[in-house]
């Protein structure tokens, strides 16, 4: 069960504070990400440069690492921040971009989750999987397994770790390993507009960075996404008027719309 | 002649299979194309680290390497990644952007041809023209010529590289160097649209994946540009609306809507 | 006031010359500057290569530096573009995202400055103000100010710098240092669409390529962006919508648009 009034306060909570959100993550989804953010009140800002991580990390109120189009450079931006933001208790919300599709990947995930010790992890199922068992070999960046056969995973993953860890899919997964919650909402149009799945990540990443409880602070950014993607996709005949639609749909997202909307299991 | 049975067909097994279409792009496009890649039903990847390129061309059926925004570090990993293709077997298709523009553009298409024997290559007149003649000089990345005063280079650059050769434009002419297809759909609003050629490239790539005879996958993939865009154009009242309305038409394109638009000299 | 006839003159001679832009920018904004660029009838490319930015530059006839997500790199580039372009009295328009939030933006704005001599400098209040102020601090990339706190900076560090300065907000302010224009058009949604600053800075850019009076030239390119936005914003329920109508209604901008919608004050 969603608590709705703590769902709604929080998102509240994000327009009136409107939390700085350093985001480190991919050359793709930048934009849509920055629009996602701006959408739910939060005020992005990408910086990615050895010279200023640090120092933007440390000014941030979540930090976002995504290593969608990763390599080496980029890496150790990722890791300094992070260990900046660790230092400073400022949470981290990372996004293990097709894990499981290249050993580089798996092997960076690895290292960020042991360096950075991230608040939250979201990912498909193919990439939870991948992180917990180094053994299942993923498709490029799209999930081909349910997120029901990720949920066992997801759990050990977050026992391991210490994360709240995020499966989306069909029904997205929130859990600490020991309490899980569910979000209902969505629409299977959404993965076919492209980082989807990013742009979730750092809406939770604003919700995290006003709500100290990451399980609560996840599963309200869960909920706002599968909300508006889901109220997004009825009007949509495509992927192209998807993207703009759940932008204008989370920009305008309200009590009303969430209580009208939410699927409670 | 296009024959629509073929096109059709091949639309319908792009869909099913999902192919796995890594792409080595520019930074301007990287979200339109692979949104492009999603509406037509194929799973793009972006992946550009020397660390792990050769990795990700192994497990791709199709390489996309476009160099609208290079620079030697990325050079590199198309030429990895270009090299994993050709030993497997595997279609790359090559976007020359800006080739003509500047001699450092010019002479990684050279380098890109030469070492990567790339199945399809695909540029505007003026691309194509620069490719084949390196006294041209181009003006950055739109085209100053028509697509018919390219059609030569176009055939001789194909006998030469052994690639299909596709000259984007008014007419769109698909070569081999011996046998000549051409599409005559479109609209002249979509070279208003940022990167609607690279998408092109990537959308011609979705079709390489799963029809080995490189003339007709190439034909497919620009007829369906062809198609979905002018459709598109006719419901769009600028380039803002046009790259949207483009995304939904590709995502519903079906036999009808093709048989019903297609235009056949 | 703004001559209405000269900004009509201005916008029909950027259609009609489609002057090449040349565009070293961030990764967050490349697909909307490019498409903003194309809108208002310009030809944008872009390039950062150490290996060709000389050669681009000097086929230009207006290069664009925004530093919003710098590293050393790009910054080499910038700085070997714009040498290029000083030298061949090509107009540069410098955006200096983030200024103030981190002391490497601010040291790098400097840097760009003093050795590109930027002929226009346009930010938002909190940038202008830490350009001109080492000491004031500001919170990512989104103004914590409004535009006439920045008024007297504005002046300032036009005077210092021989740059037109342009302060964006409610109101925008175009200044040499001696002379003031303003444009009272716009609307709040276009601070929620990110980038738009960024293509502020590139459709000035376009109309500083083909009018040499960068101060008319700034305004013109500002009053363009306001009454574009300003009417695309009437139109759009959120800022998905507003990103792809701003470019529709750039795209169709005529005479009585403009006439119907100016204000002057």
């Amino acid at each position: 069960m969603i608590d709705i009034q703590k769902l709604v306060r929080d998102l509240n909570t994000v327009r009136s504070k409107s939390p700085l959100i350093h985001n480190i993550t991919n050359y793709v989804v930048m934009n849509n990400t920055a629009n996602g953010l701006l959408a739910i009140g939060a005020s992005p800002v990408m910086a990615h440069s050895l010279e200023e991580v640090a120092e933007m990390a440390s000014i941030a109120s979540a930090l976002v690492i995504n290593i969608g189009t990763l390599e080496p450079e980029w890496v150790k931006a990722m890791l300094t921040a992070g260990k900046t933001a660790l230092k400073k208790n400022t949470p981290i919300v990372f996004d293990p971009v097709g894990a499981g599709a290249t050993s580089y990947r798996t092997k960076v995930c690895k290292q960020i989750i042991e360096e950075c010790k991230p608040s939250v992890i979201r990912g498909n199922a193919s990439e939870i999987m991948a992180l917990w068992n180094a053994n299942v070999q993923t498709k490029g960046v799209d999930s081909t397994d349910s997120s029901d056969s990720a949920l066992d995973s997801a759990k050990a993953l977050a026992r391991q770790t210490g994360a709240v860890v995020v499966v989306s899919g069909q029904t997205d997964y929130i859990t600490d390993g020991e309490n899980t919650r569910t979000v209902e909402n969505g629409n299977p149009m959404m993965a076919r507009v492209t980082g989807m799945g990013c742009t979730a990540t750092a809406v939770v990443a604003a919700f995290a960075a006003i709500n100290g409880d990451m399980l609560e602070a996840a599963t309200h950014g869960m909920a706002v996404m599968g909300v508006a993607g889901e109220i997004a996709a009825c009007k949509s005949s495509g992927n192209g008027s998807l993207q703009v639609n759940f932008l204008d749909e989370l920009y305008n997202l309200d009590e009303a719309a969430i209580r009208n909307n939410i699927k409670q299991s």
